[in-house]
């Protein structure tokens, strides 16, 4: 599809509900991370950090009373067990090791959501784990597994067209499509390595761009957009796009327990 | 109670029923620890580790199994996060973070027991925790309020006459006053430092003092039975004194959910 | 002595020298803490973490390199393994761990130091490692005895009046007792915790009391002046002290190898 | 080279002086690993771990206090920061990570070998980092990189034929190839991976293999011959391999400062 095709369409959002999430509660310890106090009363969902790549108890407890006063879904953000590479080193593990990983990081998570009278909404792998199950289908059957033992009622971010969002779509679990405001597009596929603060641009520019490729029909499955919370500038880049996002019509919340709508065919994808 | 008094009466315990439990869990990615697979089987209860002094989630995966296929009711063994000295050490806390404590770690377990389709069972604190927790109002309540908020259905494992099982029974919750059949007493008191194993004597030694104790009314609120599982030969002290509660007419089975029995007057201890 | 007496005294530091210190190289992994770049041009000596407490492989690289490029010299800042509580929790240690502690550190930030052609300077105990030290003989040898071993001409920073210092200085080794220019003081006392920046006040206030304080005879030993790292403003506070110790007349250089000076007699101590 | 051919030569290493080498000082807390005891006194020289992929300050000294008592020479045994995976794990690594991970564990070492009056003898990686450094140019001279920086007295341990060698040898370190006497080989290539206890045999197989392989001209220029500490039944095969390696002739001894022997031509190698 065009450009120009693209930008007929562009710029409306009527009728679409995006669910907002940003990575918080990264904190440990002494050490302060990630603007979260900025960025909660701008979500719908928050991906919690379960303490293993970081986070801690305090700050689980912390980050599900900020979500909860300000009305945000709060989510699993499990990652591999490396404090020293903040979950961003490509860790051999294994499908057991990975299903060990999300039940026990799940599970610590929710005892601060049961001591707040919260649920669980949904999960999202973080870094190199998100990476590494969003492609390999082992992992992403391994991930899927926990889930459904967990809480079949979870919903599961995925990178579009994943192996990840594969596993869990054919497990019956709802999968909710990830569109990444802060980092650029190659076609209908995100660059996560390999891009400069110019591929992103201004705060506009990235608003304006989530727009435009939201409202194009390759990205119509996408359910939620997220702004990473160590971006530079991440509120502003968050504002800019939620307000962005409510000036083209569309609705802000948290995914619902619907289906996931049909893919486009493979062959639209670039 | 006069020695010959408590001889007197000892040796029956018909119609009691005491929980069986050890401290399980506690190996460590290549580290072997304790003697699991000897003791589950002759378990009512399981203490696991939880992640923070011991244990990881591969054990704690492993451990819920074992418990399974045995029949062993699974409880959270919660514990300060020092991992280098197993949870032994005095290290400060605060209320809050003993809350905080037992929330991430009755959690991360909860995953594997959800996994499993099992329910926690009962909580119990690990070493210097357990330490301060019986002592200290504070740390008692902050436990408390964590078995409150995270499933006041659970039991807590609690020293007689201790500032934990006083803070849990206030809160209604379920106390399960703890017998230690691998340590001295001294009339009422448990030793827990500064013995010897002369103090505790061979298997049968420890398998009489505690039908003994147990059968004396200073001891008649008692409702579990601990043996550490890294006593030296902790299956042979577990085996000694499960075979002789038996003889003594003792059932064996995890706590119910009943109110704990009035204690007596506090004159009655040393 | 009177503060009239003091006052008559105070503002002139001619002749005497001092190091100005603070703790550098607390980060960690994807965390950064501490102004280090803004205050490692102020300072004649640095206390480097040694991955234990805070900092790790790549944060005493970068910490050597820029103690390097100002000409600071480098000592190992050696506290307790807790990285969850930043050394900060008065965790029980015996004097073995203690010295094994103290081989450990300073032989690690040492590799990095071997690299950069510079000697280790001194070593200073960090948090509850310090306190403890310095309060407890038995800890105080242990320290003592690692620097014996590890390298006999390291300064040892220390409390005026200490333990840690009357063993360091038993041990022949030479003490460099420390003022804390961004505390309270209470006579000679200085209070490390229970204060409120009021009673700190500006950099101005902690410039002058500084001056005041050290040309005060009962501070005639000390030899080198802390400004903490995570303070607040910490680099206005170690500008105005630096200014005023300058214009007090006092010269600032990292310790050398001379004995301590004789100590006042306790009795002028509050 | 025939298998005949080899036999016509094998059994005799007279002249030949061979080092015998163990990973030792694994052990971490509570969790003890290894037949350390049994292992020291057959061995030249020790690889003892440096508390970031095993070990802890408490097990390094006990480490160099054992290889002192049995005179045996003691090497930094460098791994990565994954005491969960005990080093095993293939985390992707930078050169500048490599080298400060080597230049913080041979330190962290030194502090107690200084204490005890020994030198650091050698360099030897641990699992994932040996491999990959032995493999790749990069982290082989990173490696090289630290131990010029640190002590160009060291040796380095290192496979035959490998990127570590290699970058060690042009540097004008000294290197030490290594044989491992509880693995099987195809030709002159361990098989460190994918092999069974059959392929390895019992203790007299292994030694057997040691002493036709080792007097094979492909593997002249071996100087160490490894036995690893968590095989099992290690001590009985350190102790064949050094009685058949001590029957055929050979001398043991922890490594000289002699030059490595000229290489057979990369053709002689399968």
């Amino acid at each position: 599809m065009s450009g120009a095709a693209r930008r007929g369409s562009a710029g409306r959002l009527d009728g679409r509900v995006l669910d907002l999430n940003a990575d918080l509660g990264e904190s440990f310890g002494v050490y302060r991370y990630g603007a979260d106090e900025a960025l909660m009363p701008l979500l719908t969902s928050a991906n919690v950090a379960c303490g293993a790549h970081a986070g801690d108890p305090r700050t689980m407890r912390e980050s599900v009373a900020l979500a909860q006063q300000h009305g945000v879904a709060v989510g699993a953000h499990v990652g591999l067990a490396d404090r020293a590479g903040f979950g961003r080193r490509m860790i051999p593990v294994t499908p057991v090791e990975v299903r060990d990983l999300c039940l026990a990081q799940m599970g610590a998570l929710s005892g601060f959501l049961r001591a707040a009278g919260l649920p669980l909404a949904h999960l999202k792998l973080h870094g190199a784990l998100y990476m590494m199950a969003n492609a390999d289908p082992g992992l992403a059957e391994a991930t899927t597994a926990a889930v459904t033992a967990f809480d079949p009622d979870l919903a599961v971010f995925a990178l579009p067209g994943s192996a990840l969002g594969a596993a869990a779509a054919a497990a019956g679990l709802r999968v909710v499509e990830e569109y990444f405001a802060d980092r650029p597009y190659r076609g209908a596929e995100v660059r996560m390595f390999g891009w400069t603060t110019a591929d992103v641009g201004s705060p506009d520019d990235a608003a304006g761009r989530a727009v435009e490729l939201l409202s194009d029909p390759v990205f119509g499955t996408v359910g939620t957009v997220c702004v990473h919370s160590d971006t530079p500038g991440a509120p502003a880049v968050l504002a800019a796009v939620r307000d962005r996002l409510l000036a083209a019509g569309c609705g802000l919340a948290a995914p619902h327990a619907t289906a996931p709508l049909p893919r486009p065919a493979p062959a639209h994808r670039p």
